[in-house]
């Protein structure tokens, strides 16, 4: 037996309990609210065949060989370009190439995360970035969140004492376009207060953006990068959510300095991303498949979230205290049940019903959230969806009439 | 302007020097003896494109969507079938893939290193490592090597006064096939010592293994994994100089305590390796497309070494403390020049030369290697192979009759 001397970081890595629970969730017959998948169903196979093509036979040598850390070249224009096309300015020179935006998550917790450093995100937010910046030993502190998405009074009043105790933080992270998991979209009016604030306290913003364009009515509200003047949004973009997530394709626009340090430490990281899904991507962009791709996407996710709110209105007893979000974009829905409920202790019984969902507290770094879930709607089938509820529903009822009261 | 507040870490990346000077060697006319690029004339392509397209045919499902981070459980089955090919054991349940066996030593670094912990490497050393291994803080230790690789005695000698101080090395990192830079092969009775001393001081060896397979003559030694009868070898394995770089993808064999930490470090790094390439890979494996290149690939660097081994034998003076390395496998030969030569002081002057090289400073963490440079022979032609030597030996002449001594 060999006596490993693991890190500290080591000692702070855990399995998420999301990745195991799932586990439960890929039984045969069970609909999965799990995951945050996009709909294989869509996904642009020929697309994507005819680029490889293309990436093997114009492009070979490049596609085959390293990459600069900073990204190739034709992808990081070809970006640049589908930005511009999606009204948001951006040159090639402002990016760095990911392999994933939770690689980006790791080279910002790189960049800016100490042990004990704190730093601030919404409650609930996405568990990936728990997980990141958990390794690196970042202090969290959690702002709440309404229909309109963080609340800046509640955002001061978590900076102030911080400050005041020359415990400044290294940076808000916010997404808040259709948020993972709540769903919730930050208003107009909220994404200048937040910058303000920001520029009050002298913070950097991480704007976390996968949903941004899977927006079902109206039109995009501007990014927080769109809107700073003061160069404080780093921003991170992937392919995942409005692509495919097989490419593990992002980037991370940035200010000079910060983009700097990120190559840097990229380097060490992974040296570079693939050529090859570099230049396959970067076809794909240049033949507007990605933006064909949001189109179809926005469409599909928009009437399979309209049939799980129609499907929670019929199912769900109307109770105080059971509630859910209504999304206008992006892939998820947030659900609260009354409060003597646990979607952890409950999520066995819903495997039983084969049924299954994400429990609340893996989106909370304080222990709360334990009588809420967030439910997917991109991948299942509206089929799949009807049912589902149905049985979650079911679920609700039984323990509404058993009254189980659920120590907290 | 914003005042960031940076980590400990970020304080600690540097651009490597190696990359800065490499770009003055892409410079029109100059040949590069730098990087450690494959030949992208034998990159397969064809194959390639016929893997794309079958990934995409026959699972495309697979192939665009999330993979589980332990890897796509078909590539693992075909690494497993290819490694015992290759005459190692290797089953699907002892390796995790990663996106390239830079992020294997990013995720290794996240387990074992703690700022100032101890590690042990051989010097010189593979620069990417150090790049990687210094961002978490690593005190280097370094251990001289001689033509038959890292020294047994010298090693013990730098274990022993770090345990008996309290500071046991995290691990032992070696390259023992065809070492990068210098070249070397540790030969089997010292993977045997090498090994026996692990045991001695419970240390973890990491060998990272990327040149294994391109062994010009007679049969590849055995591993050290497939040596080691304790669970205390950790390997690394990558496709980008048997196969292409442009993929990103290798994987790490490891005794599963390490394998299951390894698992949830990459889910916070990555969450996963792309679903894409791994299919891709899968079809390349399973067709023995790995195989056949390895042969080409082999065959061709044998030629390219002997064509550069030739060349310096013709044309670089007969002088004392002038030599190089004879390698029998890999991409690199190692040059050492005279004392009073500083091969950084030179390298402007090769560029005007319109030849290029690596400094042998920057695979030491101590800043020695200052008469040394590096040479790769891979991605050259042989034309040009020659033509280089020719002007690398006319500067060395030059530097002579000069006799500008450097100070050290």
């Amino acid at each position: 037996m060999v006596n490993y001397q693991f890190s500290s970081m080591a000692t702070r890595l855990r399995r998420t309990e999301i990745r195991e629970l799932l586990k439960l969730t890929r039984l045969p017959d069970t609909i999965s609210f799990g995951g945050g998948l996009p709909d294989p169903a869509i996904f642009p196979y020929a697309a994507v065949e005819a680029a490889a093509e293309r990436a093997i036979k114009e492009n070979g040598r490049l596609a085959l060989q390293y990459s600069p850390t900073e990204g190739e070249p034709f992808l990081k224009e070809q970006i640049a370009a589908f930005t511009e096309r999606q009204g948001e300015k951006l040159s090639a020179e402002e990016l760095l190439v990911v392999s994933s935006s939770q690689q980006g998550l790791d080279l910002l917790a790189k960049l800016f995360i100490d042990e004990s450093a704190p730093i601030i995100i919404e409650r609930p937010t996405y568990v990936g970035t728990i997980q990141a910046f958990r390794a690196f030993g970042a202090d969290f502190h959690g702002v709440d969140m309404d229909d309109d998405g963080i609340i800046p009074d509640h955002l001061e009043r978590t900076i102030i004492p911080l400050v005041d105790s020359g415990r400044k933080p290294r940076f808000i992270y916010l997404i808040p376009d259709f948020q993972n998991p709540s769903g919730r979209n930050l208003s107009l009016e909220r994404r200048h207060e937040i910058l303000r604030l920001a520029s009050r306290y002298d913070l950097p913003i991480i704007e976390d953006s996968p949903y941004r364009e899977l927006r079902f009515s109206g039109s995009l509200l501007p990014s927080l990068r769109s809107l700073d003047t003061e160069g404080r949004v780093i921003q991170l973009k992937t392919l995942s959510k409005i692509f495919c997530p097989g490419f593990r394709l992002g980037w991370i626009a940035a200010p000079p300095l910060v983009l700097e340090k990120l190559v840097m430490a990229k380097q060490g990281t992974d040296l570079c991303s693939s050529a090859y899904v570099s230049m396959v991507t970067a076809y794909l962009l240049l033949d507007h498949h990605v933006d064909r791709q949001i189109t179809i996407s926005r469409d599909l996710y928009e009437r399979k979230a309209a049939v799980m709110l129609a499907a929670l209105e019929r199912c769900m007893p109307k109770v105080d205290g059971l509630n859910w979000s209504k999304p206008d974009g992006g892939m998820f829905l947030w659900l609260h049940l009354p409060e003597y409920m646990d979607t952890k202790a409950m999520l066995l019984e819903a495997v039983d019903e084969r049924v299954a969902y994400v429990i609340g507290s893996c989106f909370y770094t304080d222990g709360s959230g334990r009588s809420e879930m967030r439910l997917n709607y991109s991948y299942p089938t509206e089929e799949q969806i009807v049912i589902g509820i149905e049985r979650l529903a079911r679920l609700v009822r039984k323990r509404m009439a058993d009254k189980v009261p659920v120590r907290r």
